[in-house]
């Protein structure tokens, strides 16, 4: 075994990571079926640990609270975000870093959507997660405000700046990702993804 | 009675609509006070209308339902909005004729603040109205997609136009108020609006 973990450290970067967003995945999954089978308040982690398989300690390297697991609040995906606009070069413009960087995002999405519809009908029935599901946009439109003011040297609170280009660049990543399971996910997202920053770097002229 | 009804019904439509606005707030108030004092599950829009000293009929005219009331979430705000874009001059772009009805609709929002505060701790008691709240929220950034849709001869369903701009817009709002709260309100709140509608109408280039 402790061969096998060697091994398993040593492995590539993309199939870890896969592994990884399998694992999360598995976790998502266990997580909605058992809230729509027996009811929200009834879910508990150890539930959900043993339904997919898993420790309760590996379900809190990925998840703070079973809200999280359940509505795809992701601290990790903010963090990804912020390190792909810190890594674009310096010389770019802000808007197009984070088109840069929203369009990788957009590239992970296809794979966590059959879960969508399950998570709205959860929400439905249990409409006390809109405030944790709110609280999770809160925090991930804060890590964009966080990245611009890195980015551009703005202070987030005496700067309307950072601020304005992060609400505009998540409004422009919630409608793209609308049109595309609207339009039966037959576009690629990413492409809509850009295609939407491009109307923000415009200057949102009509095209 | 008939004679006074008459007289105001002749009164210059500034009185009329101050008059209105007062009898919404305090709607408004007396709906956030009770459920304060008494609970969320308690109030009804009797008890609402008694301590507002209006007929049921009168709180109909201005809400849907006590969680409207509650909430601020409010029709006409929206309709109001969709009119003022309508009637900018034809030839002026988009996001400058937003940028003048958003201007225009801080003009009003000094009034209702002192009841933030208020519904924010309803919501920190009541969870379970953060669905109605966020759907007020989709119900007016729809009508802004449609106010743009109208104006501009776009299809807000096969168009990302209409709804990238007024997804764009409704955040810069909201980062200009979020803003204005911080700053204890010194600086004026329609000026905000115009710096951040500014900064799209700008390709959120760095100022």
């Amino acid at each position: 075994m402790a061969t096998l973990d060697r091994v398993s450290a040593a492995a590539p970067i993309g199939r870890r990571d896969r592994k990884k967003a399998e694992t999360r995945e598995a976790l998502r999954r266990a997580a909605l079926e058992l809230a729509l089978e027996h009811g929200y308040e009834q879910l508990t982690v150890e539930a959900i640990t043993e339904a997919a398989d898993v420790s309760v300690r590996t379900f809190f390297n990925y998840f703070a609270s079973k809200d999280e697991a359940l509505l795809g609040s992701d601290p990790q995906r903010a963090e990804l975000l912020a390190a792909w606009v810190a890594e674009r070069p310096p010389d770019e413009p802000p808007v197009a870093a984070l088109r840069a960087a929203f369009a990788q995002l957009a590239e992970s999405f296809a794979e966590g959507q059959p879960l969508w519809e399950a998570r709205m009908e959860l929400l439905r029935r249990s409409p006390q997660l809109w405030g944790p599901l709110f609280a999770g946009f809160v925090v991930f439109e804060r890590s964009v405000v966080e990245a611009v003011a890195a980015r551009t040297g703005s202070d987030p609170d005496a700067d309307l700046y950072p601020g304005v280009l992060a609400a505009a660049a998540v409004g422009a990543m919630r409608v793209a990702v609308a049109h595309w399971r609207a339009g039966g996910e037959s576009a690629p997202l990413p492409e809509l993804v850009i295609s939407a920053f491009d109307l923000l770097a415009g200057g949102l002229k009509k095209p």
